[in-house]
């Protein structure tokens, strides 16, 4: 009988389906017993009986696949690779799947929300008001600001979509892959990395976790931003150097930060102490339909895979070479 | 020479053009010395030499109105009247004029971050992450969700004009003006009251403070609605019972809840403890390009009505009906 370990938590919270596609189809499954984002170790140790895994950003690694003696799938709950080997995966002749579509309306629907939250200091007004605390902030509207974007792939162009019926006055772009196409905005415009960390009053990162992205906003670049910029991070941790963003806000530089991912979770780093920055413990694509579809789709490529049907999710070869390229 | 009594703080704060206005015009001003929302009888004994007041909430009754024996203008920076007791100002051949157009954009927007942090209990998040805590919080989103709008005034439409972009599933609409129209959007549809109470998975509150709308919202309405609904008010304090919304989140009832608005201001009623419940300081028109429009549209009506040109703002006649009907 088929094996799968299901290594990201929560799964199947919220609606049973996932499990009972496993066991309709004859697949037995095991969930994660530590209840939390494995480590490199704790993973090796887990995975030698297992022919599929159900995986979330856990790091699955060459050592963990060598372990692996009957593991065949990677199925990826989730849009980013940055934690799987791909290389690894395909000298070991281990397929890799993922679902790329599904967690970005999510993410891309928190963000808008913490670029409002921040624009108006909700985050410090709450804090206040529970400590008994009153003071009306001032703040800006979207109409009134520069917003930088940058990556602009599902979950970008899903913020810059819901950012339209709130009129925005500008809003910079850049992606890796320049011909991006926002003709029906007139509003959107590209623009390079430094124009952005120079021009915007709030930036916001959408990038995969690449060898080019990795701590690809410093200290050095924090402080290139606007005295009062506002930055925002909901795609990867260590995208932003957590510690440098520490340091710049302590130094009374941004008006307000929001940090969703970290380098390692669960977080208990520096930026726990500062209020205006607002943290959430990697929750973008935490919405019940998203993660729902998410597991979903992830699930239906491990049935597929273990029983003989083709991958509908393969992760494609650009993938592979980013990180030939690079990481 | 002419003197203005500004009440309403902070003032001039992010623009000083409204000072300069005065200055210009040869219009003496006081700006009020105690920095924050006046008592009647603190305003009472302010507001014997002025000519006229450029008002914030606080309560301008018959009472402080008999003291002010110059008092010829009342100029409220904002739309809410229910704290000028306009039928005392029509005895007494004071003239009341306000900004209802200024302070909506600011508010609307508030109010859709508040939707989307409530919705993904981001503040939770928040507040837990900067103890030490790390718990990943399900959240839903916009398009998974009935909305309901109580008030479909210039706020409430421009919640529902901003929430567009987020295809949302239903939107149920209440006002007593009954021919609201939104036939563009398809998903808004018009409902009782008690309808919205039972079916909404989020009701946000946009109704001025009257006597129908006082004391709106009480334990029996909160209990009415789902059990995970979520409650927003930016509208006034009072409209929904502050006592009754703490009992209700107390027993368990309601995921979430916003308010921005209090019965006394500042707040510090049984809330503050309610980890769920999102509070801010009065804060919805407060984004710089709103206040500094209210705070110049006010200050050119009192220029106006001081250098004997007539006002633009005048409040119409039906908001005199309001109060004669009944407040």
């Amino acid at each position: 009988m088929n094996k799968v370990l299901i290594t990201t938590v929560p799964f199947a919270d919220k609606n049973p389906l996932p499990l009972k596609l496993l066991e309709k189809a004859g697949i037995d499954y095991l969930i994660n017993p530590i209840g939390r984002k494995l480590k490199e170790d704790e993973l090796a140790e887990m995975v030698s009986d297992f022919d599929g895994l159900i995986a979330g950003t856990e790091p699955i690694t060459d050592k963990v696949m060598s372990h692996g003696k009957n593991l065949k799938l990677i199925s990826r709950v989730g849009i980013g690779l940055d934690s799987v080997d791909l290389l690894a995966a395909e000298r070991r002749g281990i397929q890799v799947s993922y679902t790329p579509d599904a967690p970005a309306p999510a993410v891309a629907e928190l963000t808008v929300g913490m670029m409002l939250t921040l624009l108006r200091s909700v985050h410090v007004a709450n804090s206040q008001m529970h400590q008994g605390l009153w003071h009306r902030y001032f703040g800006r509207r979207i109409s009134e600001i520069t917003i930088g974007i940058i990556g602009v792939g599902r979950i970008g162009r899903g913020v810059i979509e819901r950012l339209a019926s709130f009129r925005p006055a500008k809003i910079l772009i850049n992606d890796i892959t320049p011909e991006v196409e926002f003709s029906s905005m007139s509003w959107v415009q590209s623009a390079a990395k430094e124009e952005i960390y120079q021009q915007a009053d709030l930036i916001s990162l959408h990038v995969p976790m690449t060898a080019q992205t990795k701590n690809m906003i410093q200290y050095n670049h924090l402080k290139a931003m606007k005295e009062d910029a506002i930055v925002i991070n909901t795609s990867r941790g260590g995208i932003i150097n957590e510690v440098d963003l520490a340091r710049a806000l302590n130094e009374g530089h941004l008006s307000a930060a929001a940090v969703d991912v970290f380098e390692q979770e669960p977080y208990d780093g520096e930026l726990r102490d500062i209020e205006r920055c607002l943290l959430t413990s990697h929750m973008g694509s935490m919405s019940v339909d998203c993660r729902t579809r998410m597991e979903i789709e992830a699930t239906e490529e491990a049935v597929r895979f273990l029983t003989g049907q083709s991958l509908e999710g393969a992760v494609p070869q650009e993938e592979y070479d980013v990180q030939r390229q690079g990481l």
